[in-house]
């Protein structure tokens, strides 16, 4: 039995429904222009918690059970819990799922977790496995700059590409049934490791386009759709330059994304100052495409959507040794009418 | 639609069929009494590359590699890679799949990968959307010593509790057609994170014994089995005094696991000197249960094992911060005879 498109486009039958959704978000994020989408957002960087971990770790607790509330749901409903993060060893949706304590399958994709978690909670489903499962990620802007780069302490300058991590969380509640309306997964496309040899770790969003693009091209020729297709095109992370290159090279394959491709890390902070390339991390597109994007599908504004999240799967150890940045991105297709 | 027995055990209607195995191990374990099993050895840490990063991520490469072989499948015929490290955004596998250049589904298990690789791979192939995934792990005694521990060069000493990161990997292709007497996957138990408080980083058999016996007791009675229904129980690297713990606490919940129980770590160094508790990391439960288990099955002296691998879900930066230790077990039930 093979129920793929092309290679490694996965078509459901079941088309999982999302019946809840969430997202929180920091501060910084609260005021910018997406500030009144958030579910929940607190006022300083700790939210009364004595480490930044531990503000992860709460982001990622909330948005699972306001998504699960949404869904009329206890936890104890929620038949597997997918997630991750940035941290080393996933601690953030490690100790979560100790707290929630619901059966727990523990991913690693970088800023890709949230397509990466939909994508194999929506199989869970599709296999007949789960009625019900969560899917969820979280970043914290200052657990992510002491982890991967300096203490927050130095105030190291930034660079004009760099991006500004996003503290926020996003969680959805993935049901084999639910009701007219409601936001389906029809297809997802799972990504490879692309490597195109950029070295830059202070320009991740060029890093992670060739992975964008190929799995963007790829979900459209196992599909047969064009861009025209959807109403929108949401990538996770790729910031400012990322996106016009992301544009720009599709366009060199003769595929035009034109004014359907919008990204999560560019709308978060629109206006903004001092965000540099925008916003990045895995709760950027976990918290956008939750607060944001898939309220905008419950009020029937948006029908179709390609979420596309993108990972670079480096680490400081790897970038110390010499090594490039290697990327990848997983889609996932959102529909409401089907 | 609910496939499960109980709430999180899975069975499978597919059965997927384990088509190819392969163990790689390092000097330490092929001086050990399973060394003649492995299908890939090398006598110095290095094998011939720069970094330990490097030797560890050879090792997982060479584990699919020759799994692959051993199923006389090309690499391109593999649909989906599932698999983890224990090293920081998980550059072992993350760098194998660039190389691969296999769709990937990162996870993070810790010690726990090999199993819930195996578990996530099996619901891709149940769920009709892969022919053949491949399931791999990898770890390295220098490279999980220095990013967990101390640098090597301090010759720190090792309390009697503590154990030996397994320098190994182990890669299965499971597959959705195969041929008779080949070993099965015919049931899954997905773990919960589990903290019984323990705060000994140089203990981690102990501190992963509760959530193996907990999902060994949710799997038994999901199942409606006795321990005395499989040959062998094997549990990943719970070590010497953990094995004996998840013995004698078994016991006392009534269920007696007695000549059942064995245990990767306590086997792969068994007789060996200065090697304290036993082995650890997911290169030992992957490359044990690779090369000595899978192998036992093929000539037909075992027919039902119970693999479960278990894993501490914790970070230096976590215990820093004065968190215990959480942990998972995912178990997997591997039948030649259905």
């Amino acid at each position: 039995m093979n129920k793929r498109l092309g290679e490694r486009t996965l078509k459901f039958e079941t088309m999982p429904y999302i019946i809840g959704y969430a997202g929180v978000a920091g501060k910084s994020e609260k005021e910018g222009p997406l500030g009144d989408y958030f579910d929940l957002t607190f006022d300083d960087d700790l939210w009364e918690e004595k480490t930044w971990e531990l503000t992860e770790r709460k982001m990622f607790l909330n948005a699972v059970k306001i998504a699960s509330a949404r869904a009329n749901l206890n936890i104890s409903d929620i038949n597997f819990l997918f997630g991750g993060d940035l941290l080393n060893q996933i601690i953030t949706a490690g100790f979560a799922a100790r707290e929630l304590s619901v059966p727990f399958i523990g991913l690693y994709g970088a800023c890709s977790t949230m397509a990466e978690s939909i994508l194999a909670g929506s199989v869970f489903i599709e296999a007949g496995f789960a009625d019900h499962v969560a899917c969820a990620t979280a970043s914290h802007m200052a657990t992510a700059e002491r982890q991967y780069r300096y203490p927050l302490e130095l105030g190291t300058p930034k660079t004009p590409t760099s991006q500004t991590t996003v503290t926020g969380a996003g969680a959805v509640v993935l049901a084999g049934t639910g009701s007219a309306g409601m936001p389906r997964i029809t297809h997802a496309t799972a990504g490879r490791v692309i490597d195109m040899g950029i070295t830059d770790a202070n320009d991740m969003g060029s890093a992670m386009v060739p992975a964008a693009m190929e799995t963007i091209l790829t979900h459209l020729q196992d599909t047969g759709r064009q861009p025209e297709y959807y109403d929108v095109i949401v990538t996770g992370d790729l910031g400012i330059f990322g996106s016009e290159t992301l544009v720009r090279m599709t366009r060199e394959q003769g595929v035009d994304l034109g004014e359907k491709h919008v990204d999560c890390g560019v709308e978060i902070f629109k206006g903004k100052k001092n965000i540099y390339s925008g916003g990045s991390g895995c709760g950027c597109g976990g918290s956008v495409l939750t607060a944001y994007y898939l309220k905008k599908m419950h009020d029937s504004r948006l029908k179709k959507v390609l979420f596309v999240a993108t990972g670079a799967l480096l680490s400081p150890t790897s970038t110390l040794q010499g090594e490039t940045i290697p990327s990848i991105a997983h889609a996932v297709s959102i529909e409401t009418e089907v």
